[in-house]
């Protein structure tokens, strides 16, 4: 399964490309979107739709894992990722590509196996679980991968428990 | 000018078609676009974002006016209606149309002349702007009017201040 994985924002948007295989991970490609504060808001959005509708062209995802907004931050943050997830769901939906949602605590206990999981150890486990050489970076690229090993692992518990290879929205 | 006003939102998004010429105002359409909350977060922008595309088809505005987002809302409320308004200003910004936005203050004080005036005041002021028999139903529908008042009258002050006639972004 090859899934895309994003952790949303409007300055920059972290992406991941990560294809699994049961336990096995190969992270072919990760990076971020990144958008001037001198467009305007609509500009900026229209330019995180045309480059994810891009990225999907060009790695052809199963599916996407989008990152939940962590609902102690900043409400001007918040409402400002708010309207980038926007379009980010909409790339996907105009994509016929299903999303599924995480929140930062299942990311972490996906990927540390503790939910109150320090950004460090996320940013380890990254490194470790797909033997890379140093962490990915920036820090959102990173994060992207983490949603996108959240998704993986979530997926392949449901096949353990269930023994089929569906995937489920948590 | 014929603008389209926007009430953003999730579950309902307000829409009003307003003809202005200076002080002469033709509400041409307005109403709800709805979603079901049966539908997952993606499918529900899909809706509202292929709706509007439709809604800009059909009526050729010349500009978009949205309404931003009240900072003392719910948060969970607000992070909601922002995803909505994402894609509303990416239906402008793909179809290259100019989009205003205005808080709620700002649209109070174009309309009834304070800032701080209650939504009945609002409702009632909107009625005898565009010369209707009753006020516009449902409640979104006329919040929609009122934010497309809001970009004729800031447009028309400016005009008058400035004899030109460029719209500007407050």
């Amino acid at each position: 399964m090859k899934i895309l994985g994003i952790d949303p924002g409007i300055a920059t948007v972290g992406f991941a490309v990560l294809e699994s295989n049961r336990s096995a991970y190969n992270l072919q490609q990760c990076g971020v979107i990144e958008t001037s504060s001198k467009l305007s808001l609509s500009e900026r959005l229209k330019q995180i739709y045309q480059d994810l509708l891009e990225l999907l062209e060009l790695f052809q995802p199963d599916c996407m894992s989008v990152e939940e907004i962590f609902f102690n931050t900043n409400i001007t943050t918040g409402i400002s990722v708010a309207h980038g997830r926007g379009v980010i769901l909409l790339a996907a939906a105009n994509s016929d590509l299903p999303a599924y949602e995480y929140t930062p605590l299942q990311v972490k206990q996906a990927v540390v196996g503790y939910g109150k999981a320090e950004k460090k150890q996320v940013m380890e486990m990254v490194k470790r679980i797909c033997n890379l050489k140093s962490t990915p970076k920036p820090d959102d690229a990173a994060d992207a991968v983490a949603v996108a090993i959240c998704h993986a692992r979530s997926t392949t518990s449901l096949l353990n428990r269930e023994g089929n290879s569906s995937c489920y929205t948590i």
